[in-house]
């Protein structure tokens, strides 16, 4: 058995993604975490720089490294990088180019033009030619893909709770593409682990705030997948808000429905497409979703409304954030690529 | 002065809207609170109750009682009903009867028509002849009938953050009314003091969630007073989600802007409207509200932004749901009945 | 190997210990949950009553039950009790009777003399001939007499958090043992699932208080088993305090060093006791524990500080309250009683 | 009036206690706020830097600036320092060579010998010939010096709760000395508003923990000022702990009674101390001290129980760190210095 476990390490490991996928990899039955890098903890073992972890055997022995991307690549061959986005890229070229399968956490690979990157991210993109290389990783839209890819953009957090609810709706042509609205409630993990007085306690706790409207950054791909499936350019309004918790989105997401669609029965359509995937869990229209119920799993809750008075749809999902919105959709789009059960390590 | 010192009671006292009207009533310059009922803390006085206000000297000398109507009505002139719907329009006849003017913080006299009385809240209305006398208690909408009223209705916390940054769009014609659309998020307080599991701490901490979807019983009043002000019969899109503040709620409302409005300019609309009113606050659109901003305040903050990529207004208000969205709208209301400056006991 | 596996129940499945029970039992490798009972959601199943759970395929199909003990005796050979006090008892009784093994979470068996119990718990006990047979379910004091136990009186969250620091210290008479004082913090769980006021969100959130001055009924099996580790009677002070977070207890122990102890290491003393237990992490006198570090997991981490300025010993545990503080210690003791590893399921 | 109104400034306004202290006196009936600095802010009005605020004309109007010691006396006649400990001493000697008083927030003036403060903080003591000018502002204890003062050294959060409650027991010589112990829980504005990893909303939230053990900077000016009241040298015990509120803290305090007391009736002691205290309230031996009752306040609560098992007295205290535990006191001498009534601006 031993011989055939996979090496895998995790770059720029400091932060709450890089934690969790920490977590995951320590806890994987099929494959070994041989290597984690953080400037900051460089020396310092990951049980020293995660307490929670500090029982475990190997978080003991491993220490956090600074090595550079052609060290790694000899040690692991899946790299995972919770890396800021523009480095990530820099970081993906020589570890791809020295054969290591990559999964990004960033940014960087999700948007495939250029353009709209440099649009929502600021800057150039630094590395456009390998964009084309590059699998969205939900693995509920581009499963077989994603066993293939040797690079994998993992989607962010606020995409992943909305595409997959949106999904289904848009390929049987459900709803109103022009009518689609969300607003998004996130956990204070999702702003990372980064010394600003905007996340301080004091700050976040008995606060809930709007942020980054109209035009989030998260938009770009929302748009871009969505376009993809409805064949046509899709454009929708999209608010997210900050909330009072550590880990967790509620998406609430509203729709038109489409003129044609004289008895949309979302159960339908909704079980279709979902009711042999692992982690996605139809709370039908009586439940509605919850993030304490979804914590640290990686499993996300879909609910629905018809709403006969207005002709429209209210579809509600609950993630946690750094779990199947970053950690460990990235753990199931690895399982995805090692042949692996999807759910190792993850249930 | 002390003549001239108009006598008020509160009854219901025992919640969280109860607490706050006390306390805003204790230090009022310009009132004497006289009564406070409650059956379940009669014969304990207020500071006993409310130890926040401990140090009270009227806290102290005051107790609960369990007084009816009538005995009510001989001590205050101006009396607040803070009781379950159903029961506040029991309590107000004989005291509106017996010559007191009435501010009633239930449901009861908000929705003009019996029919969606009962439609929303399940039961037949109690007092269906008193609706005509009833007076909508949104200031910035109805400053100069509260002043007359003897019975006014308190709008519910969540009508309250969204009808005021509405109403100058609407009436302007500036938005299309059939494209409103709002996600709200509340403080748990809105729940009220009761002993109910969902609303323990370890249910609501960690905890994000919709409810009441997609017919929340404030969609009644929400609605009547929108379509009041458009001359037409406006349905809108309402979701309340809970989140685990004490004190707050944020409002995001999405419109479509009218089609034939070239450029519409927010800023001169809401300076129009509301350059001039005491408790509201423009944040124009470059700052967002923040609940953290109005807890324990009366204020209601307003910002908005113009998204050209999809022709749509979006608009974000933030108040404290027991004060601007309760008890402090109430004293406000108070405040215009009696002639006191509006300010009085809120600032 | 499916006909080796275990059957367990658990009686009173529906607060959060009951909760935890059940989410370590459906995920145990080498045990079946075929039972679980709760009056108040008998005919749901633990999928609808605890949506964290929906996903676990024995969750969907296993239904709550109203049944009886002997009718649980008939199907399962372990029984966990997540009762009252009081009723507890009353349910071990026809339990062992069957030759069931019986984990009791209430405090019924913890107490050796019956005196003390009906003292702090004010009702005669109700199965005084039982408590001969009951062992203290802390396997770093118990481990041999729980595997060969018929019935384990799991501790308290508080005694678990208090007796494993001390013991060592006791132990090795390194402390004055009429000096120890304790101060406690606790998270809101530890006030179980039930629909009080002063549980609420909002009467917790913000909020820091004592309680149960001076005389805790925890006190009383905290004192017992001290007492029996010393060889003589032993008093503590004690002061409990509710913290605003859902899970975790921090215990801080003050003593004075004892007299004829010219240089104490409580390092040696502590990695002597506890260098080979598998749930106790020994943290030293540099870093200090935080309960976000145990919550979720049925570790206690254990720091301390000699101050020489008072010759004094400060040592500082933090458990999760309903895992190491309850359900996890419980499945703990299980495994030891069935002859399992001890950490099966629970890392 | 307004000539004879007491013209502040507010020195280092941008954190917790700036803000708080210009909260305070933009409200205050007597005195002016004419001037506010802060490096960072200089140039923002106080409206923009605290949205709260934006109400009140007064902080629409007034800009921070990054004025030097002596404009700044120029300006005003009393000054606030809310600066780190060291910058603060810098800054306090040309305010007081100008001739402005001065009530300083930071540790600077507190401890009386600068070897002590040393021991604490770390670096010389920045200026030793202005230690004998300060008196400690804690009004329940130096009322009469603080009315003459020219420098008040205000007293630290946590020395603020713990040496109200022991005051009139030290006096009395009810306890024993040699036997106190404080176990403290401080909300996480304690931490000031600094951006620093340890004090972001994820990393508190759902966290309870010590830190400073065993010798927190606050235990100089403890000891210092119980040793004065004692007339002997007293060592106490003090663990703080941070726990996830934004304001409030809890201490616990426990002491032997002294040996000689037969029968010590703390209702007795602390009537006859505290009975007249404007922002005392005894809770007696019934009811327990929350930090939800004093958020906002500037009063402490004060509870106790006599523990006969043990012959030791638990008293407990609340109050909110940054009013009572500092700007809030800080105001209470101002008003002192001032011949103010004590409690103006702050009830």
């Amino acid at each position: 058995m031993a011989t055939t476990r996979t090496k895998v390490a995790v770059v720029g490991a400091s932060g709450y993604t890089g934690e969790e996928l920490v977590r995951l990899l320590l806890g994987h039955p099929d494959v070994d975490l041989v290597a984690a890098t953080s400037r900051q903890l460089a020396g310092k073992s990951l049980a020293e720089a995660f307490p929670r972890l500090a029982h475990h055997q190997k978080a003991t022995g491993l220490k956090f490294s600074d090595s550079e991307a052609k060290q790694i690549a000899r040690e692991a061959s899946v790299v995972f990088l919770a890396l800021p986005h523009g480095l990530a890229a820099e970081f993906a070229k020589p570890l791809l180019s020295a054969g290591a399968r990559v999964l990004d956490l960033s940014a960087d690979f999700r948007v495939k033009d250029p353009d709209v990157y440099r649009e929502f991210y600021g800057h150039k993109h630094p590395a456009p030619d390998l964009l084309d290389k590059s699998v969205y990783g939900l693995p509920e839209m581009y499963r077989d893909q994603i066993r293939d890819a040797q690079l994998v953009a993992c989607p962010g957090c606020y995409p992943t709770s909305i595409l997959v609810p949106l999904r289904p709706l848009i390929r049987r042509k459900a709803i109103d593409r022009k009518t689609i609205l969300v607003a998004s409630m996130s956990g204070v993990t999702g702003g990372g682990r980064k010394a600003e007085v905007d996340y301080l306690f004091s700050e976040c706790n008995e606060s809930v705030r709007p942020y980054g409207v109209p035009k989030h950054r998260h938009l770009s791909e929302i748009e871009q997948e969505l376009s993809l499936l409805a064949g046509e350019k899709i454009k929708i309004q999209f608010t997210p808000h900050l909330v009072p918790i550590n880990r967790g989105i509620v998406s609430t997401i509203y729709s038109d429905i489409a003129i044609n669609v004289v008895k949309m029965d979302p159960a339908v359509i909704f079980k279709s497409a979902y009711g042999e995937e692992p982690f996605v869990r139809l709370l039908g229209d009586e439940r509605l979703p919850d993030t304490k119920h979804v914590a640290g799993t990686n499993f996300i809750d879909i609910a629905w409304k018809i709403d006969k008075r207005t002709n429209r749809i209210v579809v509600m999902s609950a993630i946690d954030n750094i779990v199947k919105g970053a950690g460990g959709q990235a753990v199931q789009c690895m399982n995805l690529m090692l042949g692996l059960p999807e759910t190792a390590g993850l249930i």
